[in-house]
């Protein structure tokens, strides 16, 4: 791949010699001068949580935990307060976000088994397109580190999808478990031995189990290697917390230092994980040139009371398609490109593999259908509104809301936290207003006619355009 | 009062001739470059809303509300994220603020008639030392702008109780109300005309019904105008916004401008307000001895739907003693002396009358009982912890529930609006641990006899120490 500059430079045959060699010379300089491939070409580092709510951090109005590295890059940065994911549980939100796709388009979604398990035989499918992926055909170096959850064969491995090297463990931190104990009073003790998750480097297991205790530190380190080994050349760390995801487990320096408790220890030490990586980015003298994304993968999962987090004045969580259950706290920073102010627009994890595909230079296949949208020119200030003005919310395989601009028809909900077994049907659906009513309490339906027939119409297009697959969370290694 | 450094020079009679003539030329040198008389006082700006809740700042979390200019004032101060007020309505949180006493102490809480009406022939008593009337002694220039509300009748208006002047509206602004008709609608019309409340100089009537959608901006000025007349004069501005309690009105620069609905456009007009003014002390150039502090007088009046606002996480909202309703957000800046900070410590609008007097170098009559502490070491970061560890949240004249620590003890509770008529007594009290749990959800007073014991013992040793003064809010002028 030439310098860039080159490939435009054309010249005339008839441009007369003198002409030719002086243009030479420049051209020398120009090759000396210009930077090396892959410089013009941004690092991306995602930090992603695992059932974190809208309101766990200071900045989102939490009154308790204290989060100041994430403050400060809230405060340096963009603070999204309209920031989606593309599914309410683990395993098909994290497909959607490395794939820029709806997990109903690539069978990562099941309205039976919900998530991937230790039995399940399926996984990514390798035809998926994946943020690494793409982005290793553009130079980047990749690593991932941490909960991936999106296959544990070896064939579904995050080295199977582009990533150079892979550290953490395959699937959720509370699978696994050797004997039925209570997950409050062993996370209290910090004993994450009846865990017998598998800590991995790339393929080959570790440990087992896991030591949980020390995992938020581990991972943070190996992030911080790979920045440094990586040095130079471009990159993407995808960084993905177990944590906060139930049982609940902070290294000794964290223990009992959070006036929140044990959820609040856990948060503290990703915050301060946060901060770590952001200062690793500043001593390898490439912050500027790093575009770093904060967010989780779904709502709180409140049924573990003070175990889990909260969506502050959001609806539900985790498990659900109000706005608690997908709507994230999001951060990002970009030291010197970013403009530093909060974000009302709407953006998702669907939207970071085309953003940062099209941030690298690059462009992705036509052979299929994306969900994301190329945030790139609204988030470095060249466009002054974002592309994203829908949203669509699935549970399991279902469609169960849609949302356009600031109304949102509810179709179906299901509760996450009452024991509600089966989704409710509503005809007329529900209509809120998100500007007026980010709580979803006030239902409008009778009075906007025309909104709701308008909601409904995008949702019957959407489906009517959809091809889905069979799903791949279904099959078990026994089947 | 002579400047400072004056009274500590004790010369002795032996000092030689030369000596001392030195000296009285340093003492000239020093008499002439000393700061006047009450340079050295601070100046204090209050700015108090009516019914804004905990979550309905950006800073405080909310995903819609744009208020920039809190945010900066956040992120230049002190963010409190654990500030009450004194009662969970108008007219006793108000007299708790002006005196530093619970409304029980002065008569400005009834069970009956909760606060006063434009047919009441209450006020808050002269006998009650006030911000004012103590900043006054201290020789400070006061003004009191905005809603008053602790009684219109002459001898309780602003100027009986130590403010120099005063504009603004006596009454909550939805009352003495011509005919009845929708709030909503006549807000979303901007027609003030039905809501008889005057707009009063002094104590003279200037305008009825007051044009309510020009009030923040007319407040505004007025308080600029002050800034500006006080000049060097150590001074104490109260702006007591009419807003955002119903009917909600806002200047016609920020009508329809919000996503947050007409809700939203007042904030952001009280947001711009609080711009203003910290621009007018910078032009001024007092920003470095002025100590602003921005809070509201008690949670949303939730039963307003969209047109009232939310308590974020926090549980319930106006008239009601659970953290919605008595928690507000509340931010301080004093740039130079305040170290720019998240606070997690209590505080309270009872604090401000002893923070303010020992700051301007003054000390309280100790003829009776105050409920504030002396936050002065505190925020200007001499002591490292705050003095408050209690909070006692009244009910009317009942103690309903007390806060020791991150513990909270509910003896009763009534909800502010699903119509529970009478209040429910708990036996035993509801227990909430508020650092692990902010929105009141989980009871844990069964896992915690002995601090349920020590919560007891407390509100029973505050109680037995009380004494009650007959309600001045249930007299009647026809009475």
């Amino acid at each position: 791949m030439p310098p860039k500059g080159f490939a435009k430079l054309n010249c005339d045959e008839d441009t007369p010699a003198l002409m030719k060699a002086a243009l030479f010379s420049i051209l020398c300089l120009l090759a000396v001068a210009s930077p090396a491939p892959g410089a013009n070409q941004p690092n991306f580092v995602v930090i992603f949580c695992d059932d974190l709510g809208y309101g766990d951090l200071s900045s989102f109005g939490h009154p308790t935990i204290k989060t100041p590295h994430l403050d400060v890059m809230a405060a340096e940065g963009q603070k999204w307060t309209n920031f989606y994911v593309a599914a309410c549980v683990c395993t098909p939100s994290r497909a959607g976000l490395l794939t820029g796709r709806l997990p109903v388009r690539n069978g990562m979604c099941s309205d039976t088994r919900r998530v991937l398990f230790p039995d399940s035989s399926g996984g990514l499918p390798t035809t998926e397109i994946t943020i690494s992926s793409a982005l290793k055909k553009e130079g980047y170096r990749t690593a991932a580190v941490g909960k991936w959850h999106l296959g544990h064969l070896p064939e579904f491995l995050p080295t199977s999808h582009g990533f150079e090297s892979y550290f953490g463990i395959p699937y959720s931190n509370d699978m696994d478990m050797l004997r039925r104990e209570s997950h409050f009073e062993l996370a209290e003790k910090g004993d994450f031995s009846l865990y017998n998750v598998p800590l991995m480097e790339d393929e080959k297991i570790l440990e087992r189990p896991a030591d949980q205790t020390t995992i938020t530190r581990r991972y943070t380190e190996e992030a911080i290697r790979k920045i440094n080994e990586f040095g130079d050349e471009p990159f993407f760390i995808y960084l993905a917390h177990s944590l906060p995801h139930i049982p609940l487990f902070r290294g000794k320096d964290f223990a009992n230092t959070s006036t929140a408790g044990i959820y609040g220890d856990v948060i503290e030490e990703i915050d301060w994980s946060v901060g770590e990586i952001r200062n690793a980015l500043d001593k390898a003298g490439v912050s500027e040139n790093t575009l770093v994304v904060f967010t989780s993968d779904n709502g709180p999962w409140l049924k573990f009371k003070h175990h889990g987090g909260t969506a502050g004045m959001l609806r539900d969580g985790k498990g659900s398609t109000w706005e608690g259950g997908m709507r994230e706290p999001t951060i990002m920073a970009w030291p010197g490109t970013m403009e530093p102010k909060i974000v009302h627009e709407m953006g998702a994890t669907l939207d970071l593999l085309p953003t940062f595909v099209s941030l690298a230079g690059g462009t992705l296949p036509d052979d299929r259908t994306y969900d994301g949208h190329d945030l790139s020119r609204f988030i470095t200030g060249e466009a002054k509104t974002g592309p994203r003005d829908e949203m669509f919310y699935y549970h399991g395989e279902q469609l169960f809301a849609v949302r356009k601009g600031q109304f949102k028809a509810h179709f179906k909900t299901k509760t996450s936290y009452t024991g509600q077994k089966n989704a409710e049907t509503h005809d007329p659906p529900l209509l809120y207003h998100l500007g007026l009513d980010p709580g979803e309490q006030w239902d409008v339906a009778a009075e906007n006619p025309g909104v709701l027939k308008e909601m409904q119409e995008l949702a019957e297009k959407h489906e009517q355009g959809l091809e889905r697959v069979p799903s791949h969370l279904v099959g078990k290694i026994s089947d």
